[in-house]
């Protein structure tokens, strides 16, 4: 099968020929539903329903879908994709749909229909709140990059999955560039809310800044430390009240543990600021700015703890196989190994709120409040935190020291 | 041809199939001359002569060899060797032998015949002098270190460069477990001078230091800066007066630029705590110090100056790019590196002054003093001095700091 692109006239037809696909849908092709929901920036999403169930199927397009064919980009991040889906499935099997099929030529991901789930990013934006929300990242993040450390995996074992996505060069460079250069200098595709060209311009001449921002580059491109996500933003989260999914895992690849973990945390914390604009007329509640910090809790916890119980017999992981015999010098390389995960998590979070202010992609959070200078009120404070995350990291030992200084800015705009 | 062993009886009969060496040589077979000259730990080594000139002929053997059959390794490190010899030989043509011809199936590495140079390990023991060593070696290191890394590579080249010596494990396994494990345990193979007993128990309770070593393992194992040498001690070095080569990367793979830095410069420093203990009527000279000082000054401005010289138009190394446009974020960034380097390169040499005298693999400066208590008493000073370039990394901004440390130690023993 050549690569073709599926629309909802077609995609019945071709995934109908597809036993695991009809099995769980029941009936006939002709008896499907298809919708194509992708509101994402990258790709086909086709939401496929008959009598007995459903399947969410993801299909990239040769170019960037929210720019065109001007922007080619390849499709072998439906490979990466789907070789993530399964690595990570291993490693924390309930925080990810089931992989249903996958098709490389057709650049095609088939998943669990994940129902009654709404992103993330939405729910935030409306106010909604998810009791197990930190819980569940805490354990997608903990399980997926401890497991596929240096502390669980034999060397030459982790340097061929290291090998197996060395391939995603597209993916990463659109991180690299929209991530950690471009925000920080006059790029074509930046665009700002308007008021903030003072920050603009007085960052673009922050060496200090600038230089932490290239700092984050180098770990991102050369510290394969675990298998990450690589784009865990709350967008990339599906949730209910009970349960949570992280999906759209194309940006895989090998790389440092802070990145992942600083995503998804700068993710809740720039929806904390945008609180004040989007509901000016409710209370301050501390409830995301609590959830950024039970995250980071949860997970320290579970990454340690996994280190406590792998088995001292297994050679396992090349790092620190010392310490399985020795409670103390493991308990001395656990503090140490999560402070310097900390740190990294600060750098890239920075970097992370900056660019979804200043750089190409945006945030509904911010984007959705409607008022130009309330909006730009909001994120002015952000990117002062943002900065303050990346060049003055020293100030913030541990989310104590965070939570006062987020609280102090959330005032209503 | 599938792989058998050359010995001195088959070697030119095999050889002189090969057009390349036959040009090189002259004559016919009949006429050369061939001798095994393999004095390191793992490969057969023949010199080859003829009337217009000689070859060097490198084979692996299918085990270490100073072990035996026992002790497996994998062939596949000649060509490794190959892979770095052609790499290494783009960025600094005149530190490395010229490679003549390889053959993979026999694990065979044909290249220059290095006259009239020697061994610089046997050198420093004999107390010779080379006035250009320091400068050959920082060309060595600043050019195959600077121009393999992400300021002069794009990229997904560079990822395809990282994925192509990925497969190198088992000789990277050899360094991770002889020099940031087994130092600091009672690993089997360790062995040390009579009367260090007390250093060794020591080491093996110190909490800080072991965790340092794993430390440095953890970047060992994932900072893939780099293409390192990865073994790149004073016995991988020939030289002259007017010479110095740079030979064997069997080792090589990518990692952190300090390692490379760190072995050599601790390799200096071992040599220079011999030299009380070898030569003890000798009055103390700084030479060998001075080396090491001149070495890292030497590597640090041909580093600086190759990324000052990259061509601002050119996109090159996806780091730091935007530091091309803006002298003053590119000298910051400079120094932020090169004090990252510094750091990596004081744990790296402490790892390797520690494991070069309580592990399995010593060094002839030190094997080369024949009284029992005056070699332990040197070997203890270099053991003190590796400690505290693990845990006390702060007491070192710079060389100026080391000398005297050093120098306070070299009295005669």
């Amino acid at each position: 099968m050549t690569y073709h692109m599926l629309t909802e006239a077609t995609a019945a037809g071709h995934l109908g020929t597809i036993a695991a696909i009809c099995d769980r849908l029941g009936g006939t092709p002709a008896d499907w539903v298809v919708q194509e929901v992708g509101d994402g920036n990258l790709n086909l999403v086709f939401l496929v329903t008959g009598p007995d169930g459903g399947v969410a199927v993801k299909q990239a397009l040769p170019y960037v879908r929210m720019v065109g064919e001007s922007w080619p980009l390849p499709l072998s991040r439906a490979y990466y994709e789907r070789l993530a889906l399964a690595d990570q499935a291993r490693c924390a099997p309930h925080r990810v749909p089931a992989l249903v099929h996958h098709d490389d030529a057709m650049a095609l991901t088939v998943m669990d229909y994940l129902v009654p789930h709404r992103t993330l990013r939405g729910a935030l934006v409306e106010g909604l709140r998810y009791p197990r929300l930190a819980e569940h990242l805490a354990e997608f993040l903990a399980n997926t990059l401890f497991f596929t450390s240096d502390l669980a995996v034999p060397v030459a074992q982790k340097k061929a999955r290291i090998a197996a996505y060395l391939g995603n060069t597209a993916m990463c460079r659109i991180s690299e560039d929209l991530i950690f250069d471009e925000p920080f200098f006059d790029a074509q595709m930046n665009w700002h809310t308007p008021g903030l060209e003072d920050v603009v311009s007085r960052f673009q001449a922050d060496i200090p800044l600038r230089l932490a921002a290239q700092e984050m580059k180098a770990r991102f491109l050369a510290a394969p430390e675990a298998l990450l996500h690589g784009d865990l933003h709350t967008g990339s989260v599906m949730v209910t009240q009970d349960d949570s999914k992280v999906i759209d895992p194309e940006f895989a690849f090998y790389g440092p543990i802070g990145f992942d973990v600083g995503m998804i945390i700068a993710n809740l914390w720039l929806a904390a600021f945008a609180q004040a604009g989007l509901r000016p007329d409710t209370p301050h509640d501390d409830w995301l700015v609590e959830q950024a910090d039970s995250l980071w809790q949860d997970f320290a916890e579970r990454f340690a703890d996994h280190w406590r119980n792998i088995d001292r017999a297994d050679e396992a992981g090349a790092l620190h196989a010392l310490a399985r015999q020795d409670d103390v010098l493991r308990e001395a390389a656990i503090s140490a190994r999560l402070d310097a995960i900390w740190r990294d998590m600060l750098g890239f979070a920075g970097c992370e709120i900056i660019r979804r202010i200043l750089g190409l992609a945006h945030v509904a959070d911010f984007e959705s409040i409607a008022d130009v200078n309330t909006r730009a009120k909001c994120e002015r404070q952000a990117l002062s935190f943002g900065r303050a995350l990346l060049v003055e990291r020293d100030r913030f030992p541990d989310m104590a020291a965070i939570r006062p200084i987020i609280a102090s800015e959330l005032v209503p705009a």
